[in-house]
């Protein structure tokens, strides 16, 4: 795929060429690296979206793809706190997908860093005798003055969540809003405290944050904002609309925990940047050991939350 | 794959834990992206590592394949005369590979990166349904206040390499040795004007540098390091050693070019750093075009190079 690699590389040379650049970038795609004149605190993350795990074709168009690879690392350093700035991509492209499938997964991936002025800066064109694979690594900037982190919580500090969870395989996953506006103005305005981009299911990420901060968390049924998505599986699965909520994942929202008192700021600052967020639980005192996920009933009971997701059914479910 | 990944995910954040830590490193494996405090240059750069394409199993072990994956990356970082400090990686694990086997990886990987002192911050593990594919994110630092890039040459300046080419993949591509040593003290010390990393071929890349600086190129027959591998798998493929050498790629050897006159230091450099170097031709005046490969043959006449390599039956050839 000699010659096909060198046109792609051209035609990426000339868009970043055309597109608005940044002053930190002294050298973009074209050399053997990019080069970045930095200051300050920077994130770098990374992550893989593979067909056949992450998406399908032909349900996923390639600029599906590309939009996708992009949005889940606008999450990550969403989740973080800090403005996605650079980004690198790595297409590794199997036989199912042509020069110009490559280009509409550029495409996507313009698409989706375009609202955050994230800067194309290199990558890789690889070919793969299987499934195609786009891997987009972002460079954020922390231009709150702090970053936020998965183990700042405390015991008393309130559970927050943005959109709505479950059924996201129904078409969403791929094309998931990243909060990134959002998460720029809690972390400049509000005592977050912890947060984690729910990624592998809410109950799982929030056992994650809940680790890492060593507090548990109480979550109530009632608030747990369900996604019409996960209705309209449930019907067809046989669970019930919160086991999808909180088990299925890919849902690309924030889970964050802010200092009690400021649930008016909070929703405040999600009506300011469109977002819809809601108080959904408590971090609770485990007195160290970070297990403790439990959720209240509709009916009042309390009872535990395995990071699995939820099932009434306990003696199937472990 | 989803407590195999919880598990090496643990497995990655212990061994990170316990090795040496970079005072730039703020947050390392484990939350939602690594968090560094930068200042000054940083180059960035990417390279994939694809199963059946650029390893083969049971051929490369999968420590191999984690070495390869780091090693092209710092042969990049080494290309712009940087420093690699960071890196993430992401490994998309097919049916073949199990968890012990992903851990085999990442002690390639780390063997690759150990030399340099590269500290890996952070990444992604996924599943594929085909093969397995690792990619590697590398940040390398400008301690040399420049970086080499592959623009800067101009007519009358040297060409030179280090190592030697061809029929690598008769194994050594999978163990390439990282001029990273070599280029820093080539960059601090010697007026080099441009550098390459050879990976799809000398004379293709020795056209990707010439195009960039706009220059021609006139390499020597006579000069040129030829492998021993060349020779080995030319005896199998009928095509000469010194096609071998030119076309084959994978090679992850330093193509640079210096003022003239420096041959004693470039040499004396190479010395210092158990690096092979030859000088192996002449940049050329071409009025801009960038066009103009050429090759001096063993009998004294100048020929035409292609970047696609070298034959002597330019019918056939183009």
């Amino acid at each position: 795929m000699d010659s096909a690699e060198d046109r792609l590389l051209e035609w990426l040379a000339r868009r970043a060429g055309a597109s608005a650049a940044a002053p930190e970038l002294q050298i973009g795609i074209g050399d053997d690296a990019a080069v970045l004149a930095l200051a300050g605190r920077w994130v770098a993350t990374t992550d893989a979206v593979v067909e056949g795990v992450d998406f399908v074709r032909p349900g996923a168009s390639w600029r599906d793809v590309g939009y996708k690879a992009m949005a889940v690392n606008l999450s990550d350093v969403a989740a973080m706190g800090c403005r996605p700035r650079f980004a690198l991509d790595v297409l590794a492209l199997g036989p199912g997908a042509s020069e110009e499938d490559a280009r509409e997964i550029v495409l996507g991936i313009e698409e989706a860093a375009a609202p955050f002025g994230v800067v194309l800066a290199g990558g890789d064109i690889s070919a793969s005798p299987g499934p195609t694979m786009v891997v987009v690594v972002l460079l954020g900037e922390d231009v709150c003055g702090r970053t936020l982190t998965r183990s700042g919580a405390s015991s008393g500090d309130e559970i927050w969540a943005t959109g709505a969870f479950g059924g996201s395989i129904l078409s969403r996953h791929l094309r998931p809003a990243p909060r990134v506006d959002f998460a720029l103005a809690l972390n400049r305005r509000a005592p977050v405290t912890a947060a984690i981009d729910v990624s592998d299911g809410l109950a799982k990420d929030l056992s994650r944050l809940a680790a890492a901060s060593r507090v548990g968390a109480r979550i109530e049924e009632a608030l747990v904002p369900v996604h019409p998505d996960a209705l309209a599986l449930a019907a067809r699965t046989g669970k019930t609309p919160l086991e999808h909520a909180l088990g299925d994942g890919e849902d690309f929202e924030l889970l964050f925990v802010v200092r009690p008192g400021f649930e008016e700021l909070v929703v405040q600052i999600g009506r300011e940047t469109s977002t819809p967020v809601r108080r959904i639980g408590l971090a609770t005192d485990t007195a160290g050991t970070g297990a403790g996920l439990s959720i209240v009933c509709m009916d009042g009971n309390v009872e535990p939350l395995s990071p699995a997701g939820y099932s009434h059914d306990w003696t199937r479910s472990r």
